[in-house]
């Protein structure tokens, strides 16, 4: 790999042990039960391990969209027309979309990143950084040239860290592109083995002769391309899509700078496993956010070791379920800053068991 | 039962059949692949189907926590003292658990019921509803008398009317009482028939010689009162505990007020079943907030059919997951009012199914 992505990758600490420690004690001696809080308290501990902080400040944060087209879209394998990967990026910047809505709703900033959409796109809110105007078919040749999936990678890594540098302490992931869920099915079925029955879903809604066609394209693709799993950039660049490789370099800019990163569903689960693939030092700044309906994901996030907070049965992307997730992490850290310790409350402690 | 009890169950309306079909299509127009929204889609559906409003204000909005002793915890089914209970309430009405903390973040009053605390508790915070000084050892009597348990729903369907004439327009329940998880599992056990283990868990934290001490007394006192599962009035006076029976009369006032109720965990849902055998037309306005990490919590809601939106691992009672609910219902609110249609952001529609 470049030497750049590599510097990027040691650059990841492992999480504060001793902030950690400091944060496990704090929440025993809450008013409640021990271990009351679940997930909530685990993730409080895990922040200030991220942070190395007791009480970070996350309230100013980012869903970062990378959107980008898919030249399997030629097979027929999306419910929607390829322009709409275009028109929908518009729609965010215009404040219409469902991401928008709960962004506005959770004080999330949007960024919106064209890593590689079709067509040309101009808007003063959109960032600019398109590799290729779409990646090629999958079906037929390789998605992207191996310079590409690694140039999406970095690109996703030096946006990270150029909006962490201006003040961005939590990072949701979104993604836009019509064709994706074949992409990342791809990707899952290559790395894993697993075979594309057990991988693909309906994405925005293909009916189930979509899905057979979409599972017999990923079939043919990976015997067509004999990508090797033990060579992350070999199935990345061969199946990936551009806007999966932006996510999995905004990933690991985020954690080499010490920023937690709330991961949507399947699209951004699996740029999650690329990442973690990449190295697993990652790992311990992803939040899972919700389970989606999309078949696979469920799966994926067992394989990372995840466990989804919000079951919500949605499959829209766009980075919705992860900025749904923002209350909890909020909830989290006010936990920890706001509730009465038993000594100060003066409330019993729990009896020596019987 | 009671007349006043039956006439407000009575009072109960069904959903707003219209206003569903309009919240449907307007759902539909939405920029968004259909049906890719899951639960929050069919959210805001029923929340016009509940108060009959396309776009329902539901900021002003309240966390019922009914509180009340137990006599069971003679038998040592407990982690923590009896006295916690009263202590929990005070720090409640202090501003120092997580129910405090969540709810200034959440936009929700605390409205705190003493419906029967043991002890005597004065705060000008606190409503003294006191049925009686914490219900009878249902191990060896009777919980309270039917004209106890008769007058505890009364009392909660009073409550609820009360705070919603005064503008509350959604609800969440939460309770506080030392022993309420053997309670619940002994009604739960009841109703359905299931074997205590089943229904059984460790409540605050009880070991496993804990659990199976109160599975022993659960089935004993079955034994004993031999409850009719037909009767609900008969198995709530034996077993039940007073706040259970406060958040059952609090959800059918919430209901006959076209109210959203959103049910917290384990205790809540034993009180919205005893309510939905009394009539299953509360149901509808019941909104299932989290699963719990108690035992028994899964087959409950499955029972009623009712799905959590989150998986959090919590086990704390005191209303903390349902009022960690509400950013979800905001949600649902928000993206019916605020997104897009696809006309309007001139954003394709999916194409024929192919």
């Amino acid at each position: 790999m470049s030497v750049d992505v590599k510097q990027w990758i040691t650059a990841i600490a492992p999480l504060d042990e001793k902030a950690m420690e400091i944060a496990a004690l704090h929440v025993d001696q809450l008013t409640k039960p021990q271990g009351s809080l679940g997930k909530l308290e685990q993730l409080a501990i895990q922040l200030a391990g991220m942070t190395g902080e007791l009480h970070p400040d996350l309230s100013t944060r980012a869903v970062m969209i990378f959107a980008a087209d898919h030249g399997v879209c030629e097979e027929g394998v999306s419910a929607y027309p390829q322009d709409v990967t275009a028109q929908m990026v518009m729609n965010f910047l215009n404040g219409g979309a469902a991401i928008n809505v709960l962004s506005r709703q959770n004080q999330a900033e949007i960024i919106c990143v064209d890593i590689g959409i079709k067509s040309e796109l101009q808007h003063t809110q959109l960032y600019t950084r398109k590799i290729r105007k779409g990646t090629r078919n999958l079906a037929k040749e390789p998605a992207m040239t191996r310079e590409e999936a690694e140039k999406a990678v970095l690109t996703g890594i030096e946006i990270a860290n150029e909006h962490a540098k201006r003040g961005i302490r939590m990072f949701a992931t979104g993604e836009m592109g019509i064709g994706n869920t074949t992409a990342s099915a791809a990707l899952f079925s290559a790395f894993s083995g697993l075979d594309p029955v057990r991988t693909t879903g309906r994405g925005t809604g293909v009916d189930n002769g979509g899905v057979r066609r979409k599972q017999e394209v990923i079939r043919s693709a990976i015997h067509l391309h004999e990508p090797n799993p033990a060579d992350v950039w070999d199935v990345l660049h061969k199946l990936g899509g551009l806007e999966i490789a932006g996510l999995t370099g905004l990933m690991l800019g985020a954690a080499a700078n010490r920023c937690p990163v709330v991961i949507d569903g399947f699209i951004s689960s699996v740029a999650a496993y690329v990442a973690i693939q990449l190295t697993p030092a990652v790992k311990p700044y992803l939040i899972a956010s919700h389970l989606s309906a999309e078949t696979g994901h469920r799966l994926l996030l067992e394989e990372m070791g995840l466990s989804p907070m919000l079951h919500l049965d949605m499959r829209l992307g766009e980075g919705t379920g992860a900025v749904l997730c923002f209350p909890l992490v909020d909830a989290a850290c006010r936990l920890m800053k706001e509730m009465a310790t038993f000594e100060r409350a003066g409330v019993s402690r729990e009896e020596a068991p019987r």
